[in-house]
C-alpha cells in the first residue's frame, strides 16, 4: 500500500520512527510526503529519502491537493499526521474529509470540540482514524488484554500506572527551546505531562482493562517553579466496570529513563508490565507465586501474532508501532487486525483522551474535585 | 540493660521479632514480661523463653506494680509495648509516668488527643518514648536521609513512596479473623492501610527527607466491597521544606510480597529504596547514570555504623530493628545514635503520624479536601 | 541497493528477520530470491512477498545464473545466504566469484578447509563476504567494544561468556525433528552447542575486547544421554593480549529464555551486558558502584549511530541485525561503517570461529587438552 | 547452653557474625573465650564483650585447660573456631578430645590427612565437629534441597555455580596486608580462591542436590600476574548420581560484590539462588514460566522452620547462619535439625571440600586432567 507523511522532518524522532514502522513488515511503501514547515527543507528531505520529485511536497495542502487528484492505482492509501499538536485537527479533518485514512499522532487535537469533530468526520467519511498510541502495539500489552478479557484476573480492582521520566528534571535545561515549550501554554495547551504522557497510561489502562475512565480527579504540580503547565501529576480515576485507577506522571523522575509502568490488580491476580522491559509479564494469582511470562511463551492469539520473534530476542518499540501499522493495513485490506480486534486505537479513544486531559486541569484548578470525562462536569 | 516485653506472646511474629533485636547486639537482657492477654498462657510462655518466675507476669499491671518496686540494680532499663493498637496509650502512659524508657509499636495510639498526651509525658517524665517504625533503622535508609541532608539530591521535589502488599487480596479470606479485623472499626480504629502501613511510609518520607507533612489529601477505595475500612488508599501530601509527596497504599496488590518502595527526586538527583532489596539504594544524578549504591559502600558514618556485614551479604530486618534498639540503647547510656543523631524514631513521630491518619479519613470522607494534619482543618 | 536471499522460505524465522532488518533502514529493496528447497514453493512464496516472477527462483543455481547476466542497472548488490550449515560454503563460493557481496549465516562452513577458501576467496574477488554474528549489531556491545578500546575498563583479564538457554531440556521433545538434527552428526557436523550458540560467545567477546582467541580447552557433556552431540559444554580460552575467557554454553538451561550473557572484567573496571535486556550495560569502576548505563545515554560515536530510538525505549534484535545490514550498506557504497569501523563481522571472522568450533571439539576428545585454534594442535 | 569462641578479636567481622549468630534465637549463652593471638588484649574484649574475668583467656590452651576442669554445670556446650586456617585442625583435635563440640570455621584443615584425622577424632569422640558452611543456612537454599528432593526437578543434570566477586581486583591494593596473604602459599596454603570460596560452591552444590562430588578438573589462573596463588578458576566436576558441575570462581569480578550465584537445571526443571538476594528462588519447570518462589510462600518443613519472618521481609546473612547455631543446638539437645535433617555441615563435609580443594590444584598443575576426588589420583 502507498502511505504519505506530514512533519517528521530532519532530526525528527518521531518521523524516523513512523517510517521505520511503515516499512518494517513491508506493507506500505513510502510514495508522498510535507515533511517539514520550510518548504524547500521539506522537499529536499523528501526526495533525499526516496521520494518521487513530484511528491515530496513544500507543505500538507499542497499535497492535500495535488494527492486527491490522483488517479485511484497511484492514490495514497494511509496518512500520518505527525506534526505540532495544534495543526492535527486541521490536517486529519481535510484528509479525512478528501477521503483519505489517516493516523493522527497523540493528542489528536487540542479541545474537547475539535475531537468530537473528528469522530463525526471519520463516521461520516467512513475512513480510518487511527491515533498513535504506540504502546498498544507491544505484544506484552496485548497478552496482558487478552488476560484480562478471558477472565485471568478476575474482576479488576484496582489500576496502577505511572509514566514518570527524568528528561526535564534540570532546571538549567528548562529554557532550552526542545524543553521549554512544553510547558508554555501558547505553545503546548492547558497541560503538560497530562497531555503528553497521561494520555498515554489512561489508553493503556483502558487498553489492557477493556474499562473506559468515567471520572477523575487530579493534582498538579510544577515542581520547577517557573513552570507555567504541570511537571508532575497525581490522578485517581473510575472506570464504567468497577475499576478505579491510580496515575502518577512526572518529567523530574530523574533516574527513570522512560518510566511507564502499568500494574492491574484483580480478584484472581495481578499483573506488571514496564515499558523499558516489555518483552516480560509479571503475573500472580492470588496466593500464588509471581510468573514471569515471556513474549515468546504468551498464549494469546492477539500477541502471538504480534510477535516476531522467538522467545529470548527482545523485539522493542518498532515493531510496536509497526503493529499498529499492520492492524491499519489488515483494516483497509479488510480484514482484522492481529486476535480479530480492531487492531489499531482509533479516533474515539483519542476523543476520549481529550476529554481526559480535559477532565483532569478542571480537576486541578478546583482542588481536586472529581470531574465526569464525558461532561467535564463535577461530580 | 535489662529489657521487658508486653504482648507479643506465643505464635506472635512482632513479638519474636523484638526478642530478637534486642539481643542480637547483646545490649538488652530479656527480664520481664507480661506477653499474653492469658495470664496463665502468658506466664508459662515468659519462663519458656527464660524468664525469671517471678518477673513473668500475667498482666501488664501486674509487671507495673512489681517493676516499679524492684532495686534500682534490677530495674528494667527498657520497656516494650507490642499489644493491641487500643492499648498502647494506657500502658505506655502509665510505665512511662514509673519512670520507664518505653518502646511502643506502631500506631502509637488511636487519636491525637492521646498522642499529644504521650507527647506530653514524655517530656515531663524526661523519659525515652520511642515508637517503632523500624524501617528507618535499615541501613541504606540512614544513607538516603543522610545523602539528601549532605545536600546529594538538591532541593527534594517529589517524593513517591508506596507500601502496596497483595495480603488482603482475596475475597474469600475476609472472613478470616486475622484478616477481619483489619477492616472493622470497631477493632482497628478508623482506618485500615493508612493506619496500618501509610504511616511507614510517611514516617520514612519524612525520615529520609528531612521535612514534615504539613497537609494532605486522599482517596479511599474498598476494593472488596464487604470491608467498612479502605484497602487501598492514594494520596498527595506537603511538606513543610517544599517537596510533594504521592502516597500509594494496598493491601490488594496482588504479586508484590511487601511492596514498600521509596523513590525520592530533587534538583540535582533522585534515588530509590526497596525494602524488599533493602542492601540497595538506586541513585542518579540529574544528566548522569543511575548507580547501584550497595549497603557495604556506604559512606555516611551513621549507614556504616548501622551495618554488621560486609558488602554483598545481605543484612535484612532484624538488623533495621535492632538498630532502633541500639539507638535507645546508646541514648538511655547518655550516648548518641548512630552517626550523632537521635538513632530512632521518637513519641513526636508517632503523634505525627497519628495526625496524619485522621487528616488522610477527613480527606477520604470529605471528597479529597486538602487537610493541614496540624489543625486536621480543611486548608 | 538490491538484496537477494537464498533461503528463508515459508515459517522460516531467520529468513523473516533477514528480509525485516534489509529493510528497516530503507537500504536495500528486496529483489530476487530462492527461498525453499521446493522449488515451487520458494517461487510461490517469493511471489507473495513482492518479488517479481522472473526473480523468484526454484533453486540458487538457477538465480546465480540468471542474476549473473543482469545489466548492471539491476545487477544484486548483496545476496544473503541462510541455507541449511552444509550448503553454506558452495553457494558462498559460487557467488563471490560471480561478482556478488555475500552475507552468510553462521557458522560458515562445516570445516576449516572451506573457511579458509571462503577467506581466500573474498579476498581475491575484492567481494564482501560478511558473516552474520548479529549480536555484535547491538548499540550496547559496540558501546563495550569502544569503552574497552578506549581502555575504560584498563587492560582485560577475565571474560565470563554464557549463553545457556533451555530450548532443548525436554527429554521428550529430543526425537522432534525440530530438534534432532541439531544432535545428529550427519546433520549438524561435529558438534552442536558449541557450533550453534558457541560461536557467538567467541565472537561477540572478541568483539567486545579487540583480542583474539589463540587456544582453548572444552569439556563436552551429553546431559540428555541418547544425545551423539553436546548439549552442554564449558570452556576456557586465552586470548592474543592476555585475556582470559570462560565460556559455558548449554541448551539445557530450563528458565533461561536466552541466556546470552558477557561479563568483561578489567584492570580498572568490569562490565555486563545480556542479551534478553539489550539497552542497559552495567559498569562498574574497581572501588566503584555499579553504573547502569541506558541505550540512549551511550557515549561512543559508534554505538550513538548504531542505535535508531531515544533512550527508554527498547530497540531490540531487529535494530541490531539491520545494524548489520547498514554496515554492509556503507561499505558497498564506499563508506565507512557506523563510528568509522567496519561495521559487520566479515569473512575472517567466520573462519575463526569454525576454527574455535574444531579446537573445542578437539579439545574434548582429548580430555581437554589445550588446542592451538589457529593450527589447532595440542598446545 | 554455654558457648566459647576461640578467634575473632576485636575488628574481626567473622567473630561479631559469631557472635550475632549464636545468640540471635537466644540459644547459646557467650560464656567464655580467646579472642586474640595478643593475650592481652584478648581477654580485654572479652571482658568488654560481657565475659567473666577468669573466662576470658590468653590463649585457646589456657582455655582448654581451665574450661575442661568446669564442674558439669559451668561446662561450654560449645565451642567455635575462627581462628587462622593453619590452626584449625589442632584447636579443633584438642577441643574434641576434651569432650568438647566444635563448630570450626572453613577450610576445615589444609591437608587431606589432617581432614581425616579429624573425622576420625569426631567419631571415637561422639562429639559434634559442625564446619561453618553458613551459606547453607539459607531458608531457599534449604528449600531449594527439599524441592531438588522431592523430584521437583527431576534427575539433575548440571549445576552451574559460580562465587565472583571484586574484591581483589584492585593491582594497587595487592600488597595490602589484609589482601596480600590470601594468595602467598605460606599463609593461604595451596590455594586461594577455590580454598576460600570454592568450597562455598561446591558444598552448596552437593547440599542443594544431594549428590556427592567424585572428580573434578580445574583451570587456574593468575590475573594480577604477582599472585602466587590463583585469583580466578574454573572447574568442571561430576557428581555421584550423574549430575555435572560447572564453577567459576574469581576475586577480579568488578561490579559483582559477592557473586555467589547457583544454577540447578534438571530433567524437569531449573531454579536459580543468589545471595546478594536470597529469600528468592527463581523456578522454571521445562516449558512453563519462571516462578519467583518467595522466601515467605516456600512449602518444604525444613526452610519453613529456618524461616523468622514474614514473606516480603529480608532475612540475611546472619539468620542463616544462626540457622546453623540452631541446628548444632537442636543436635546437642538430643533433637533434629530443621526439617528433620542434620541441620548443620558436618565434618565430612569439610573433610570433602578439603579433598576438593587438592584435587583442583593437583588438576590445576596437569594442565587440567581429571582427578578423582576421593583418592586425588588422575581418572
Amino acid at each position: 500500500m502507498r502511505w504519505g507523511l506530514i512533519g517528521g522532518g530532519r532530526g525528527s524522532q518521531i518521523g524516523e520512527a513512523h517510517r521505520i514502522a511503515a516499512r518494517l513488515d513491508g506493507l506500505f511503501i513510502f510514495s508522498a510526503g510535507a515533511l517539514d514547515v520550510d518548504a524547500a527543507a521539506g522537499r529536499a528531505f523528501g526526495r533525499e529519502l526516496g521520494l518521487a520529485d513530484d511528491r515530496s511536497y513544500g507543505d500538507w495542502r499542497e499535497m492535500l491537493k495535488a494527492e486527491s487528484s490522483r488517479p485511484r492505482a497511484e492514490r495514497l492509501d494511509l496518512v500520518t499526521v505527525a506534526t505540532p499538536n495544534a495543526t492535527h485537527y486541521e490536517i486529519t479533518k481535510a484528509f479525512l474529509e478528501a477521503g483519505f485514512n489517516v493516523l493522527c499522532e497523540k493528542p489528536l487535537t487540542m479541545n474537547v470540540e475539535e475531537a468530537d469533530d473528528l469522530c463525526a468526520t471519520a463516521a461520516s467519511t467512513g475512513k480510518i482514524c487511527a491515533v498513535n498510541f504506540g504502546y498498544s502495539g507491544y505484544p506484552m500489552a496485548i497478552e496482558a488484554r487478552a488476560m484480562i478479557a478471558a477472565g485471568e484476573l478476575g474482576d479488576v480492582r484496582v489500576v496502577m500506572a505511572e509514566f514518570a521520566h527524568g528528561a526535564h528534571a534540570d532546571a538549567n535545561d528548562a529554557e532550552n527551546p526542545r524543553v521549554r515549550w512544553r510547558y508554555d501554554p501558547a505553545q503546548a495547551g492547558i497541560s503538560s505531562v497530562v497531555a503528553d504522557i497521561g494520555v498515554h497510561v489512561l489508553q493503556m489502562a483502558q487498553f489492557m482493562t477493556g474499562q473506559k475512565v468515567t471520572s477523575l480527579t487530579a493534582q498538579f504540580e510544577h515542581s520547577i517553579p517557573s513552570r507555567e503547565l504541570e511537571d508532575d501529576a497525581l490522578l485517581s480515576c473510575r472506570f464504567d466496570k468497577g475499576a478505579i485507577g491510580r496515575v502518577w506522571l512526572s518529567a523530574v523522575a530523574t533516574g527513570q529513563p522512560h518510566g511507564f509502568v502499568v500494574r492491574v490488580f484483580g480478584s484472581k491476580g495481578g499483573l506488571r508490565w514496564s515499558q523499558e522491559h516489555p518483552d516480560q509479564l509479571h503475573f500472580t494469582t492470588v496466593g500464588g507465586s509471581t510468573q514471569i511470562i515471556q513474549r515468546g511463551d504468551a498464549k494469546h492469539p492477539a500477541s502471538v501474532a504480534a510477535s516476531r520473534l522467538t522467545v529470548g530476542h527482545s523485539e522493542g518499540m518498532l515493531v510496536a508501532f509497526a503493529n499498529i501499522y499492520r492492524g491499519i493495513h489488515a483494516r483497509i485490506g479488510g480484514g482484522a487486525g492481529a486476535g480479530g480486534e480492531r487492531g489499531y486505537p482509533d479516533v474515539s479513544e483519542g476523543a476520549e483522551m481529550v476529554r481526559a486531559v480535559h477532565a483532569a486541569v478542571r480537576s486541578a484548578k478546583d482542588r481536586g474535585a472529581w470531574i465526569d470525562t464525558r461532561t467535564l462536569a463535577a461530580v
